[in-house]
């Protein structure tokens, strides 16, 4: 009953590694849930990463980023290789990306689906669904830094956390909508008895904020502390929102605790529609494991979920987690031959059971 | 056989909350540590504190620092209470100690004792073994930082981690000769592909300490990696060294996997003799069950063994880690009523243990 198009141009970028296969499972879903629920895409293929660095030395900013930036979406594999030095992919495609699209809020969200395995002794998914909002254009990624006397004895190396207010801002009043929207209790982590300057603009943002957003009940944790709680009492969070730095490190952590990289989702949001977003599994390139059908598709699909949620697709979106759930709920392991599959035949899997929860 | 004197100087700072408790316990251990082999020690207790701050506003600068200095060691309860506004007794007195004194290294061992409950399913302690060298007086810790526009729609706060060659020399090399005495395996934790100038001290100074020790195998993690392996596969590391900040947050993670911050325990190393070292347990005041006798000292007690072990007294520090795995060995749980006694009942447990062990 709506008037509007629900056409949709997405980018997808396969990437490295194991990006391509788990890609190739979200694309299959995707066909069945254009089908089912009466929206299309049309799907521009961008070859980049590794290989491509290697062979055209071409990263974010130019062809690449001009193919991008019309779109209404990333669909997003994995990037990285052993054959590319560190930092060259994640500081010249991701961040550049990053910054350049304004994807100003990391989301990422912390689930333990029924069934899933795991680490934490007798934790059970009702104990565990929580949502991280990681700033995801400032603070120490900014890439300020100098060294003085380098490669002396009296060498000196400052780096730098830029952040400002606008940027603080607008993570922290994303993440009050978004409580808002669920359990109506946001945390803020931050290490502000330490970083007393950053610290202090992100308490400052959070209490003004809160001002607007009543009905949230606010607290915050150090990040230390975070570290402590997270594992053994995760039902004490529901939205946390976090500085760059610390919301790269505790929501790897907050993987574990869901089950692992395989599961876990995530989006990098552009919140005001001047460019697209883009959307993740969180595992990286695998190499190890690539092209074996051994990664779990899981996390590239419950990517492809945000991404539809994101344009609007509802239904689709939660069908899609569904599926998902199903699937796992009923494997034995979530990677490697306990798995019950291949990576394809998970995907076809997920497939069927979607078209099972739309019937 | 030895002609040393085996006298030593300790300051005794049992602080605030539970420090007291578990303090009173570690005392009477090293009062029958004493007894059992043969040396001795005089005691200076030094109130400080929440209460002392509130009461004088003496915080560590003046009178305390010069009754510290003196010392062979320093014996620490623990320090905070709600009554004080975060980052006051932390900046005043914890980092104005490390600074003043030169602890450039904590060291945080993060091992699971056969008996002890972990919330991680499936660890047993021979997984479980290893050894944390965090820097300690540099990074993100220096208290460096500059906010222009404070308050305003405008406002850009900027906090600096300050890393030198000789301050990340010190403790890398700490970590190497630690490393040498163990498996011969050596972690370094950081984020380099992001933190380029800070990422490249540490990778530098690494590779360059490396030659000096080639009999240490070297790895790197990256932060966020760290908080994936570690609780899932721990046997990965012996020694990790990393920053300040790093640090702070993956050895509170460490805490978790041991068991909890009832039994982690921690050293502030001063490397040259220059000024006392600083032994604790890492748990904090913990002022809702202060004074309820739920408190486990065994963190206290197991600092009070590095601290013999700093001192010289290896046997003793043996002993009474010893007694302690007896008695962690033998509890339902690590705090509260399931531990199956007061935090003084299983102090005296401990020392009872104690006299067995050296029997
Ligand atoms: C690839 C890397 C730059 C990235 C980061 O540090 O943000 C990754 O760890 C993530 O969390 O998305
Ligand atoms: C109390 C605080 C300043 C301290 C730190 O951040 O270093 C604590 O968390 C620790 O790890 O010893």
């Amino acid at each position: 009953s709506t008037t509007r198009k629900r056409m949709y141009a997405l980018a997808v970028v396969p990437g490295d590694g194991i990006g391509p296969e788990v890609t190739d499972c979200a694309l299959g879903v995707l066909d069945k849930a254009q089908e089912l629920f009466g929206f299309s895409t049309e799907r521009e293929l961008i070859q980049a990463g590794a290989q491509h660095y290697l062979a055209t030395g071409e990263l974010f900013a130019g062809a690449i980023e001009e193919s991008l930036r019309g779109k209404d979406a990333i669909l997003f594999g994995s990037m990285g290789d052993p054959s590319v030095t560190p930092g060259i992919l994640e500081r010249g495609f991701i961040l550049a990306m990053r910054q350049a699209f304004e994807q100003a809020v990391n989301l990422r969200p912390v689930r333990l689906y029924p069934g899933v395995k795991t680490p934490i002794a007798d934790l059970s998914p009702e104990r565990c669904d929580m949502v991280f909002v990681r700033e995801n254009t400032e603070g120490a990624y900014v890439g300020r830094g100098s060294t003085v006397h380098a490669g002396t004895k009296n060498a000196v190396a400052v780096q730098e956390s830029v952040n400002t207010r606008a940027g603080v801002e607008r993570v922290i009043d994303y993440a009050f909508r978004l409580a808002d929207s669920r359990r109506k209790k946001l945390t803020l982590c931050h290490k502000t008895n330490i970083l007393v300057e950053a610290g202090k603009l992100w308490t400052e943002t959070m209490a003004d904020m809160a001002k607007r957003y009543p009905e949230v009940e606010t607290d915050y944790v150090h990040v230390d502390a975070m570290c402590f709680h997270l594992p053994v009492s995760p039902e004490r969070f529901d939205v946390v929102v976090t500085d760059n730095l610390f919301g790269d490190i505790i929501t790897d952590l907050g993987a574990v605790i869901q089950g692992g990289m395989g599961v876990a989702a995530s989006a990098n949001l552009n919140l005001d529609g001047s460019a697209p977003s883009m959307f993740e599994a969180i595992h990286g390139s695998a190499p190890d494991i690539a092209g074996k059908g051994l990664a779990n598709p899981a996390g590239a699909v419950l990517s492809l979920a945000m991404c539809l949620a994101h344009l609007g697709e509802i239904e689709a979106a939660h069908a899609v987690e569904t599926a998902v759930v199903h699937v796992l709920g009923s494997m034995e392991g979530l990677a490697g031959p306990e798995m019950g599959g291949t990576t394809s035949e998970v995907g076809e899997r997920i497939t069927a059971a979607l078209s099972g929860v739309a019937a």
